[in-house]
């Protein structure tokens, strides 16, 4: 028997906060050595000379196969964690949306019937809740325990949304419970009411869905939300943060000393309030909540990526067809929420955040992969190049150069908001638990070989 | 004919920004001349060497005779302007509270009777709004035009409350219409999370009364409202601020240029959390909402009112007798929520205020008048000594030395909570429109003399 | 005999807080009355219908008559004060350098002698220490009780500068004797540093003066002799402040509640670093230190103003023929540095403040004349129009547009920095002491009327 | 040939980001290997289990045999390093004193010949520069080169401070250059003026060294020294920062992006500045600069630490024995400042760090190691545990509970500040470049065994 089922070889190792160079040695799906030079004693050996070596990405904000507004988003586990897979990305948790009268138990249920068998990459699933009553309060622990670390709660969406009191129940009893709490901050009111003045006064095209969803909305939800944690004296994580004043929120509590924490996707920093102007209803690619901001939020979020305000870059990746899209063709609070972005995020964050100087390679797979794991309990098995880790990889060139494009990518949906962007780097290789499942660019794994991730408590980052 | 009324001699003038030595002739009510010597010619001369002469004394925050839990407050409009006349008062506005089913004007209505031919010194009133359907919406610029200028939310109490949308529509409609929003700033979830919470344990006295209404429910809804009223584009002034929570939103707005403006009152400058737990439900004294704070916030809202952070001091003045209180024996959350303070309030501001260096003259007089006159539109009708202003002048003695005892005070309830405060200066005389209306504490002026002051658009400051 | 020497009359009179419409009756250089109708039994009657009547402006930084670089300024105290006069500005304090080996008695006696007897309108005043060995501090508490409150020091300019234990020194001394410490704040080896290379580099013109003085220098000096002022538990006044480096030190210590006051001037608030690529070596007009800054300052500063960060306007007024600024024809660093501006102020900070609605009248009226008043000990003596101050008065004309132009003013020196500026407002009427002084931009008071203020200690605001 | 010359076995191996169980195998000196199980092919086997292993700490301020006050520090690179390598510390930075007259050449000479062939563990050179003519100007991008890459400034100290220009021109020369500027950041005005005061005062005791030095003295420097840095557009490192005076000067250039940087040492986190009251002239122990301060300030310093305000935990390493600080028995400003502290670094920030639950195990490792290396130019030769990097590793058991004494350590002195500190936690066994130069806290590596490290341009973190 080989000593190694697979090296990588000679490529240029980077965690969180080392670069060097290395062969990889694996087994068993996990890295069970690294050295200057391992030799060729395996079943297969990846050559990684002159490429990086990141840890696998982890996008810990995904709705596959969601129901929203009477359709689907159009990625199901399958197609999606493919995608995700040819992007360099090796692990997702999604969102289980809890239904009206539905226990936490057949919550999951419904998304394990979504995700097993289907997903190509590991996956863990947050629970969104929607519903407390004592008997699913009661369900918390035991599901925490299971494995479902994480709770989300809408501030807004009618149907989803939860009131301050349940927001704040939920907040001690999972805290107490050993899990995480996370929202969607707007404020449900002020959308409700602009909304409703603009239609009344005609307004019906895109741009109105983010005249609707003003910033400060947000940043009043999320300042709610913090101060909720507050009282509630337990850690929250703020999904999707889009702006200044959201982000503005999180800095000063910090600064306090409170375990608040978040995350933003790279449509807010890449993408403007300027898009849903684009003709012929084209806006509507872009309709997703929270909306696209005013460019002068770029560098606030950006600033917030680099010194720790925000600990994640991942995607709310959502996708609807322009087909599906057209449901709100006359109305736009009808435009299905959401967009594409699993695939191309990881080479997105290296050429706008890397190449261009805004971040290092160490806080690149920090808020890619490294932070996602340690937030979402899934440290030390996911997240870093490290001895017993799971062999999550991308081999990462660095000097391909490429212009963003839909036809490349296997995201399920007719567009990509990024068309056009050009690329300065682009995965090779991407391994999970030591197989190759993505070669430049195609996939190449198993189907349904994705292993659930049963999660555990949260590290305060 | 005299050529004064009234010559009030050779005091100290304080305005809100000078201090000088004059002579002020008054005539119809009005200040007519100031002289360095006006002579002798008026039909009352009152001597005011070696004291100051204070415009008289504004509280814009009192609730006589207002219905609350079952019972209601103990001053009306006759005793508690009594009191307030005997403090240095000389104009209050008080609070009319929209009944459920009730339009704007039956609001009015039912305070004008409670208030007319009762008061003994001049009144506002403001509109304390619970409903706000269409037709209480489109009477809104009426009423405003008919002098009555601004509209209170509660962003808590059952029946009260308005939802953020009530709020976001009214800043929007007052503002447009050239009055100005108020709103109490407390968290009902949180509230009523830990009242329910304490209730199930057992735990039933005044202490926990403050324990389920903390600070930062208090700060997170002040945050809110204002985040609202920059959404709305409108000014907003929030009442009664006790903590640093809420005043340090307070601040980060003004910082960022938006006109918020706030008062606070004696109570939370002078007493805290502490007083709850006097023994034999004597706390139940104290219980207010928002309630009295730990001792640490004392700097934070001193500085807060030195600083213009907070522009006004009022009291809040809601007095019960200790039988009414009685009715939150078994349960801190049925104890009527007010307490009495606006006799007092002049004297103590002055005491713990200039006389400890905390606040100079000038702005001892902007805070208890001046300030309220400007925000509530009743300036330079009230709140200053100028020419042509109304004569409502308090001769103050600084040299006056004595102790808080509630036998001294008119107000109709069987204690103060300032009992036992050391004073160092009092109002010897309070002249309301030129007639001597309290003389040494006592009130020597008719009954029912007071006028509904017509009220117009705020000056932001 | 009459009644009053004069009467201003029918005038919307203007305070610190208040305004009102009323009749100022004057005896004996005081304002005696103020009424809703003084009659007529006057010796002269101005008319104020529909104007302003403002205190007298008061401009705390002027330099007549001053050394500089082997020339002197062009104004003396005799044109420089019928300049202000025609402005409307009834007092200055003027900057007695301290020649080196000079006593301050020597100090003062070269300025008496160059103002007494000159000056038509009132002076007071400071001294600007240069040299402080014992004799020189021993005289401090004396010079203080003279009336000679205010010590500047520079922290820059060879010859003049003193270092950080003298400024430490002063200011415990000064402090203990009841005066007021001032300081020029910019770092001087960073302006050598700077200016040396740029010279080196053959770079003459006068943009290089503006660029061998970085805003951070000033900003770097202001927080240095802040921290001093702290060490020394003393209060400071910092001069001229131009850009947001400098201010923001201020805010924060006040913040902290340390008492640090400062000015700023109207050029900082209206021209910029760009005026000083004028073609024609025009731009040498506008050379003074600190330099005009980037406009991104401008805001930056008015809103210093007005949240009371910055208490004054002063001018720094310092005017040099363009002959003499041709001593810097061949190096930017021998243009005498300074510029006229004491006649323009009011009208300046009245259009561009007022009537672009930045600050409103009663804030107006503390920059112009109040805060100067209190914090230089001239106070209620000048500074407010109130019952026993002298009657120096302002009327002022809002209606009057017109376009500044050097032809209309009276400064000694042949251009006006502020040529081709619309105005909105001019004062029509100057009273010092209750004779009229200018009347529509003329003078027309007595030579050499002008008395010494005799100041006293520091009012902090 | 065995495959390892040493394997470290079993051990819980811990980086600034990451912790996992792996077996270290080491090579020429290098880490080679890292494996679940490397088997035991080699020379040494070092049993971890159940222990940490960190990378090797750095301590990159130091002064072995440096020359103060007519004295010397009484530690020499021998002595002094090998402390050091029984405190689990594997390199030093240390500083070479240009002294007057002096060039660089000829300080690192003297340097060299003080360290080569003593040290027994790496050692790199600072240089401090006194005296900047343009000979030395002009060796910097040699001596950079060379790799001293990194020149200290002092703001204060008679003979050795230099002036703002130079520090300007330094900042400006040493960033083209590829260096790093530190300074040694106090107001020597202030404290010269402080301690004339005193002295003439006849106050000699110890407790007036920080009586003389107050913390605004410090700030006022820091922030000083930033604002030049801004000016000059680079990096800069402030030494021992000792108080929130300095700390929120580096915070708000941190927060506004400029890249400035800062260490701190164990005794700002745990003596005060009540220790310089213990009798008989025990105080002198603590007499270093900046003084011990106010025990407020400790909250502020761990939160600097944590938050990355603060990237270093260094010591200032500078014993003298108790017979030497007696040269100030008479005159506090005689005693010479410093104290050792080399030794028990890591167990201290063991203990009172990650213990205590103030930093994380991964936080621990960045501040005692990873980030001077990054910012002094070692990385990753030193300060992390990769493949490649030098096999300098502290094997660190967190059970062992001691209390500290003077007769465990090995630092040429008589006492240790930390008499008494209970430590949770110790070094079993230091590694560097694979050999094992301290076992059980005693030395048993070879002398003179250290080598020079040259170290190249810093990391900006």
């Amino acid at each position: 028997m080989k000593t190694f089922d697979m090296i990588v070889k000679g490529g240029n190792v980077v965690t969180a906060s080392d670069t060097f160079k290395a062969d990889i040695g694996i087994k068993d799906g996990k890295i069970s050595e690294m050295g200057l030079d391992l030799g060729k004693d395996a079943e297969e050996i990846v050559d990684a000379s002159d490429k990086y070596v990141f840890p696998g990405g982890i996008d810990p904000h995904t709705h596959m196969n969601m129901p929203f507004g009477g359709t689907f988003s159009s990625d199901d586990f399958k197609t999606g964690t493919i995608a995700a897979a040819c992007g360099g990305t090796t692990s997702i948790v999604d969102f289980s949306i809890q239904a009206k009268g539905k226990s936490l138990k057949q919550t999951i249920n419904t998304w394990r019937e979504k995700s097993d068998g289907k997903a190509v990459i590991d996956y863990g699933i947050h629970i969104a809740l929607t519903e407390l009553n004592e008997k699913v309060m009661n369900e918390i622990p035991e599901v925490i325990k299971q494995g479902y670390q994480s709770f989300k709660m809408y501030m807004t969406y009618d149907g989803m949304r939860v009131d301050d009191g349940t927001l704040l129940r939920t907040l001690i009893k999972v805290n107490e419970s050993g899990g995480l709490c996370c929202v969607h901050a707007e404020n449900y009111y002020v959308i409700e009411y602009l909304k409703n003045k603009f239609l009344s006064e005609g307004k019906i095209e895109p741009i109105y869905h983010a005249l609707s969803r003003p910033d400060l909305a947000e940043g009043e939800a999320a300042g709610r939300a913090i101060k909720l944690a507050k009282i509630a004296n337990a850690p929250l994580y703020i999904v999707h943060n889009s702006c200044e004043a959201s982000i503005s929120e999180i800095a000063k509590a910090r600064e306090e000393g409170y375990p608040i924490m978040g995350e933003t996707c790279p449509q807010y920093l890449l993408l403007s309030e300027d898009n849903y102007r684009e003709p012929n209803f084209n806006g509507a690619k872009y309709v997703m909540s929270p909306p696209l901001r005013d460019k002068k939020n770029w560098p606030v979020v950006w600033k917030a990526i680099k010194d720790n305000t925000l600990q994640v870059v991942a995607t709310d990746h959502c996708p609807f067809f322009m087909s599906q899209k057209e449901l709100g063709k006359d109305c736009f609070a009808s435009i299905p929420n959401g967009a594409p972005g699993i695939e191309a995020r990881m080479a997105l964050m290296y050429t706008y955040g890397v190449t261009s100087g805004k971040i290092d390679l160490n806080r690149f797979v920090q808020v890619t992969s490294t932070n996602a794991a340690k937030i979402y309990g899934m440290y030390p098995q996911k997240g870093t190049i490290a001895i017993g880790s799971d062999a999550d990889l991308v081999v990462f060139d660095p000097n391909i150069e490429t212009t963003l494009t839909k036809s490349m990518l296997h995201e399920n949906v007719d567009y990509t908001p990024y068309e056009g962007f050009k690329l300065k780097g682009y995965p090779t290789v991407t391994i999970s638990r030591g197989n190759i499942i993505a070669r430049d660019g195609q996939f190449v794994g198993e189907e349904g070989r994705g292993k659930f991730i049963k999660r555990t408590s949260p590290q305060i980052i």
